[in-house]
C-alpha cells in the first residue's frame, strides 16, 4: 500500500503540517507540497464543444503521481471555514480530469481511501464540520473512500504541539495506516 | 444604498450569472468578475515579523472598490460542494486585509451586509448547505450581516431558466433589494 | 396522487400550521396532529431476541394511515434546532416498523415523496440547516425521495404573515402540489 | 467539581453508556437515566397568557439536580441522525425552564460546562455532523460551553469495544477529566 500526502497549506513548517507528521511518523509516502507547484483555477469548459483546453501549469503531473497510490491523504490548514484556495484550486481542476480520456481519472480514484487533516484556530471541532462535509460530497462523487479525518486546533506556529487531542488520534491514525502499509 | 456584486464563476453568461442578473434585475450595481481579475493563493505570513509581502495582483484595487459598497453579493457557482477556487482565493486573501494597516478591514466590511447566490448541479439544495455554513462563519468572523442566500440548480448552459423556485426566491430578493436602493 | 400532512407542532394554530396552511390552500390532504396522538419514546429492543414488543398507543395506526399516502408533508416548529421531541419520538419508532412483518414499511414508504416545513425564531434559514441535514439522512435510509423544504421565520403567534420570503416559497410549493394532484 | 451524566439511551447497557463509561472510568459523577424517568413532551405555552402549565411529571427534579453540577455530559444513541426523542423531550422542556422564575435556569446553566457523547451505526463520524451542530446552537442559546465531543460507531450489543478510535479519545477525555476533579 502506498501513500500520497497532498498538502494545502501555503506556509512551510505550519502546524497542519507539522499534525500530518506525527499522523505519517515512520511511514513511507509521497508528499506533494501544492504551494510550490503551479496550479491554475479551472475555467469551467465543460461545455464547451471541444471541451477543455490544455492547461500550461503543473496540475496534471501531480494528479497522475496522486493516482498512482492507494491512500491518499489531504491536508490544509482551515482558512475561512473551507480549505485552502491552493487546495480548492486542485480539487476544482477534478471536473477537466473527469472529461480526460486519457486517463480514467474516475474508475482509478474510485479505487482508493482518503484520510483528511485539518487545523485550524477558530473552534475548529465544530467551525471545520461543514468543510468535512464539503469533501464528504466530493470524495461521494468520484467514489473516493472517505476512511477518517482529524481536526486539529492550533494557531501561532507551533501551537499544534499543544493539542493533545490531536496528538492521540494521530497516534491512532498512525497506528491504523501501519498495520496497513 | 450601493450594491457590489462579485461573481466567482469562471464562464462568461452561466447560470450563476443568470440567476444573478434575475436578482438584480433594474437595481443600479457595480459588477466585480474575478475570473477577469489576477489574485494569487494567499501566502501565510500572519506570522512572520515583517507581516505579509506585498503582493503584485488586483486583489488590493478589487477590494478596495467592494468596500465602497453597503450591500454585497457573493456569486458562486457550486464546484465540488463549495464556492469556487477563484471566489476562495479572493476571500482567503481577507487574512492579509485584517493586518493591513492602511485601511480598516473589519470595521469597515462589519457596517455591511451581505447575500449569497449559488447555483450547484447536484442536488444543491442539501449539498451546497456545508457551503452556507462556511460563509456564515465567514461573514460573521468579520461581522458581516448574512442577511440570505439563494441556491438554484443547473447544469447545462441556460438551465436555471427551468428552476420556477429559484426564479421566485430571485423575485422576492429583487424586490427586497429595490425597497433598500 | 393523496398527500398526508404529519404536525409536528405542540400547539394549535401556530406559525408552523399557518405556513403549511399557505403550502395546501385548496389542495386535498389528510391532517395528523401527532400532539392529539399517543405516540411513546421507542424502547429499542432491535437487539432484543422476541423483537420489538407490543406498545400500546398509537403509533401503528398512525403510521398505517400516513403509509397510504404518496406524498408525505413533515411540519415542525424548530424546537432547540431541531424537529420537536413529539415529532421525533413518531420518527425513532420507525426502527420499529422496519422490524415489523406485518407490513413492509421500507418497501413502501421508498415509493412516496417527502416535502418539510420548519419555523423557527433564531434565525432559522442558518440554524435550521442542520434538522434539514438530518432529516434527509432520514429519508435518505427508508428510500423517501426528498422533494424539498421551506423554512419560515416566526416567534410570537401570527408572526408567520411578516415573513414575505417563505410565503413566495409556499405559494411556488402549492403551484408544485397542485401540478401533481 | 462535579458531573452530572444525562443518558438519553433507551436501553440498559447499551454501546452509547459503554463509551461513557470509558470516559467517566474511575471519575465520581451523578447518572440520570432519562429512560427511567417520566418527562412528556413540551405544550408549547410561551405565548399563553398564563405562561405554562405545571407539568406532572419528573422534569423538574431533573433539572433541579443537574444545575448542582459543574458538568454536565449529554450521551445519546444516534437515533435517526439525532439524539433519541427521550433527549430531545427533555431539551425540548427548557423553554419551559426559561420562563419559570422559581430558579434562574440561564443565569446558572450558563456556568457550566458541557460534553457530548453519541454512537452511532451508519458512518456516525460524518451523518451525526448535524446532531453535533444542533446541540451546539443548543448550548450556545443558553450560554453553555460546548467542551467536547465523541462520536462512537456501533450497532449490535457491545460493538463499541471494537471502535479503537472512540477508546483512544474516550482515554483523552478521561485524562481531561480526572484532571479537573
Amino acid at each position: 500500500m502506498s501513500i500520497a500526502v497532498l498538502h494545502g497549506s501555503t506556509r512551510d513548517g505550519g502546524n497542519t503540517e507539522g499534525l500530518a507528521q506525527l499522523v505519517l511518523d515512520g511511514i513511507p509516502h509521497t508528499e506533494i507540497k501544492l504551494r510550490d507547484k503551479k496550479i491554475l483555477p479551472i475555467h469551467d469548459q465543460r461545455h464547451d464543444e471541444g471541451g477543455f483546453d490544455a492547461v500550461d501549469d503543473d496540475y496534471d503531473e501531480i494528479i497522475r503521481e496522486v493516482l498512482k497510490h492507494d491512500v491518499l491523504v489531504f491536508t490544509s490548514p482551515v482558512y475561512w471555514y473551507g480549505i485552502s484556495g491552493t487546495l480548492k484550486n486542485f480539487i476544482d481542476r477534478w471536473s477537466q480530469s473527469l472529461r480526460d480520456s486519457s486517463y480514467d481519472f474516475k474508475g482509478t480514484i474510485a479505487q482508493k481511501k482518503a484520510y483528511v487533516i485539518v487545523v485550524g484556530g477558530d473552534n475548529p471541532r465544530i467551525k471545520a464540520l461543514p468543510l468535512i462535509l464539503q469533501l464528504k460530497h466530493t470524495f461521494d462523487f468520484v467514489g473516493l473512500g472517505f476512511e477518517g479525518y482529524i481536526i486539529g486546533k492550533a494557531s501561532k506556529p507551533g501551537d499544534i504541539v499543544n493539542d493533545s487531542r490531536a496528538a492521540v488520534e494521530a497516534a491512532w491514525l498512525n497506528d491504523e495506516l501501519k498495520a496497513q502499509v
